[in-house]
């Protein structure tokens, strides 16, 4: 919910003149997504057609510059391979990223349909199939990010908060210590890697009507263990409002996977601490971020408590059967 | 810069059901205004045409329900009358006003183009033609609504504030009561009067390249003297950075109005008192908002202090000479 940087008339027209999509006739700021400044932008070629939509995006210091070529390439490349997702729109000089404002800048292609507010068992079903699609796409993408939100982000997280995490929920200190020390330790590796989007949660997948019609958002994707995106969407797709897990859900979602990209052996047993892992992380961020508000962002922070719950369900799991599905059934 | 109202998916069908304009595609909040919950909506009537882009208002705590129908209604008639402005969309049933989520809810039609972020003697010249256009327009309106931001409002304001003012600016407790003394005895009465939008801010004037493409944001809107919006305008478009009055932005707003309506004798000559109280309202509603400012609503309160040295200024005018125009340029 955020728009932190305002383009002048003349900065966007000078922006556009650099592309072939025609006159802006409207240009709004999307009230949605945290890390950027987003804008509904339209334009005409000629008087008598429609309006075309893009999103016009503008990144903010959060982003690494360094990255965007990354995210934006990737978005080409997924695109090219059939996966549906923005695409960046390249200028004249066949550039996708140059700068407005101040900050650097992209036109991407604008993505129709609307993400679920209410999730429902079928939504996972295809939010499975179109991650496991993601992750299939993305094995000749060239580009490599290492994932700046892993394991030892979580330490200096830790470092950063455990002050004041009890100020937050009383004993959350230790037990984000505690539980960092046994995620350290219990940590999965040699699984299977490539292009993980990092960040599925529902705001992050589209549809039309029961379609889903997009993946948008690919500004924490990076290149880790492909489980773990699993273990991120297990969390953000498959818990109801009290905590616990809906295994309908959660067997759908990994079903609709399985059903593009079979799970390893090692994979499906690595669940539970993934899962536990990827709850830590969107605990420790969002805990970060409360202690750290800045009212000026506009931006309410997230309850870190939501994904507290979560860890301590995935903490007490017997293994990745309490998931709702056996190896067989997600196998290759 | 708000969404306060999230829609769910649901909510969202079974109101465009209501409605004659296709299939949902596309629906994202707007970042844009302070005191409604708007969304830029798009929909399909079929599959071969491109999408439709509406507005979608809930009207949020601080709009009374019961002035919607005159808000709406002058939008009608407002279009009917050749101003371009937004209208209200009607359902099948005949009804632009309806509920979703729990709030009145509206769908508007969507009205191209951008609002100027640097204004300039053109945008002045254009806005005061436009306000001139709206005001004639207006005269055969039947809906009536007070000015409920009118100076009965500013006393409650003052009232309101008065005891923590000098948190702000020192001194301005006494400068606001002293100013709102001065205002009472010297408010001029007795001027034509009419539909007045009472908030049009340049982030509610629209242009497409230099012509202006339409108002928007009707919902100050009331029946007061008409010459109190050109007061409103005055401030809101015609000072610069460093709080001087850019008196050829001034003559350009004032000519541009008198060559649709011309202003009377006494018009002219309350100008200075009209600018000053609204000088005074906007310095009160900011001062107010910054004192009772909610982190959770997502708006940056706005600078009281910008209105204060307007109001300073008009305090030690001469006369409605001063804004750079004598009584025979903009008479009738």
């Amino acid at each position: 919910m955020a728009v932190y940087t305002e383009v002048s008339d003349d900065d966007l027209r000078a922006f556009l003149a650099e592309y072939d999509i025609g006159e802006v006739v409207s240009c709004k700021g999307i009230a949605e997504g945290v890390e950027n400044s987003n804008y509904l932008l339209q334009t005409v070629r000629s008087e008598d057609q429609p309006p075309e939509s893009y999103i016009l995006t503008l990144y903010e210091k959060r982003v690494d510059p360094g990255d965007l070529p990354y995210f934006l390439g990737l978005m080409d490349h997924l695109a090219e391979s059939g996966l549906s997702c923005p695409t960046p729109i390249h200028g004249r000089d066949g550039a996708a990223l140059r700068s407005v404002a101040g900050r650097p800048a992209a036109i991407i292609s604008f993505l129709l349909g609307t993400w679920p507010r209410k999730v429902t068992t079928h939504h996972c079903a295809e939010l499975g199939a179109a991650m496991a699609h993601m992750h299939a796409a993305g094995q000749d993408f060239e580009g490599n990010r290492p994932n700046t939100m892993g394991l030892q982000s979580w330490r200096d997280l830790v470092a950063a908060t455990k002050d004041r995490a009890d100020e937050v929920v009383p004993g959350l200190s230790d037990a984000i210590q505690q539980e960092l020390a046994d995620i350290t330790s219990a940590w999965p590796t040699g699984l299977p890697e490539g292009v993980i989007h990092a960040d599925l949660f529902p705001d992050n997948v589209f549809f039309l009507g029961e379609r889903l019609s997009g993946l948008i958002d690919f500004y924490f994707a990076c290149n880790d263990a492909l489980a773990y995106d699993i273990a991120i969407c297990l969390n953000a797709w498959c818990f109801e409002a009290d905590a616990s897990l809906n295994v309908t859900k959660a067997r759908a979602m990994l079903r609709g996977y399985a059903g593009v990209r079979g799970l390893t052996r090692a994979e499906y047993d690595a669940l539970p601490a993934l899962a536990r892992g990827a709850a830590l992380r969107f605990t420790l961020t969002r805990l970060y971020d409360l202690l750290n508000h800045d009212d000026a962002a506009f931006v309410q922070p997230k309850d870190p408590r939501q994904f507290l719950d979560r860890l301590r369900f995935h903490q007490q799991v017997d293994g990745p059967g309490d998931y709702g599905i056996s190896f067989e059934d997600v196998s290759g």
